[in-house]
């Protein structure tokens, strides 16, 4: 029923995949990527491919989620953000963005769910949709 | 557990029935109908039966998904109510109703359980319930 | 992907089953009670363990769902808190515990997955997180 | 510091002078009209004037406060709406705009200052500003 | 342009008297009383006068404003509620009813008038009149 | 009745003196900081002093409104904090801190007394209190 996606960040490959399913069997496209740098690569190739966007917060050696998370913001600036951490949570007040949630681990997975449809649901109508038609 | 329903109005038969399959498996109760002069039926002939309501705007040639949810709510003024479209959603600012939640095309459909679930469990305790006894 | 649990609170065994049953397979884990004498003693034996709770108010000849939220909050002043009840519902105002939501039966069992994951991702980064290293 | 204004819309002139006065002392900018055709008239020869609107619902002999209303959401979408009303208010739910708030008479003076401030401050920012640089 | 007032409960003369005087200055009509007996009777001899308590939660030797929270939500089961405390602020989670408001010592006057317009814009149109007639 | 002030950044003169004026006349304590360099000083001098911010973006050479933010919040995680700005507003989405509240020129001043104070009033009891006694 869309062509739209999640882009989910997230360098441990057994958690992505965990993610990447839970997502897809509640109806979610996921674009699952390992690290900052393919994150950014994908989102810049087609901004307007991502509905939303759930990230770790450290990503390795490259770049961190919260940085990942202004990037992405600073080109569709309503875009819903969600991240999931454990011992960066509380950085969430000073590093995170308006309007996102942060998820702290341990987690269950219906609160990503429901973080990223609360989100996508509370943005504005003209925002959210390029136009195209539909009925 | 429950004897109540969600009535949806779609006029797409193939979309009304992926929009009536997730419901369900959800676990939602669901009473789909095809256009506006069914939905205001069903409404009528039993307004306590329905919990919820989702709607399509545009309907075919009756009524639209506007016109629909000002009847059911001047029948129950508090009713969850969610609209999803296309082109007509930049239109819900002026003629959406209250409290009502407006989904955009493309979407996932777990944005219409949370949009649903966070409506019904909003409504005050008085308000969504008829009083039966029970633990 | 987590040690937290969900503590539920039924004293009718086949509801309690349909929601042990419900919350498992959106993703939590549970750990079901009777009564409030079992549900008092199993969150003193590990206040940490529990995420949330979930309870219906009239629990046979013991305290009642009112009394069982306070004592938890007594001991987590923000721990997620969803009531299920019928003709009890009307007395949230005064004898529920702030930010709690009430379920009024019937109800349909994806409110229940709603509540408590807005009500854990509402709570601030630093109090739902004892603070362990994870990525 | 602004030269945008609040548009009041009563019927009754010493209760639209006391809501002048009242917003006036607070530091709003106000332009207060007395029917509906005067309030159209207003806002649809500088719309862009206009921040928020507050209207007593009924009006005399023409349209009513909800229409006011839709029509000012036609041409700005998230306009703050503040209604105020006694008998009418249990409408609200099927004739209202979303995301506007209803005063129920008897009220209090600071309920409007603080039903407006909040809806103001609720726009996307975006939404709500021209461009005109500032600093 | 209302005779709705609201309860203020403040056990220190000087204290109740800065509260009595912000809350008129800014548009309320206020009934102040030094106690929790005081509070109750006047509550129960009209509880359709209050529009809404503000108490702190210490009072002398009798009950707490916890208690007398409870008492009127017992009567009116969404009127607002705004707590002043110190030291008491942390039990609020336990001990405050649903939909109230807790402001910490030190404060400053404007958070009160913010809470309560905030709470009493909150209510339900039809909760929170009596239907009387008017514009 | 507080020991506690709201931070004023802005490097306007003329603006600075309006807003401690209109926070003053509310019932706010205020210190006024004219740039960047001194709000940090201010606030890194005595940072429980401080129950709120309300901050320009551009502030002439140094640091902008932005970067004050998150230096604040990286002391006191969950600090309210409220930007005005004219044509930075649109950066907010990328740059602000969560939980933030961005009031885009031309304003009316209550918006801004209405934005601390509900900041304020959202904060957890005992976030916001350093536990010394009172009533």
């Amino acid at each position: 029923m869309s062509d739209i996606a999640i882009l989910v960040v997230e360098d441990e490959p057994l958690i992505l995949l965990d993610l990447e399913t839970a997502l897809q069997e509640a109806g979610f496209l996921v674009v699952g990527v390992p690290n900052a740098e393919a994150a950014v690569e994908a989102f810049d190739e087609d901004p307007s491919k991502f509905a939303g966007r759930l990230t770790d917060i450290r990503l390795g050696s490259g770049e961190s989620g919260w940085e990942i998370a202004r990037h992405v913001r600073r080109g569709n600036s309503s875009l819903p953000v969600v991240y999931i951490s454990g011992d960066s949570a509380d950085l969430w007040g000073s590093e995170g963005v308006p309007d996102s949630v942060m998820i702290v681990k341990p987690f269950f997975l219906p609160q990503i769910i429901t973080a990223l449809s609360t989100l996508l649901n509370q943005q504005h109508p003209t925002a959210a949709n390029g136009g195209e038609p539909s009925h």
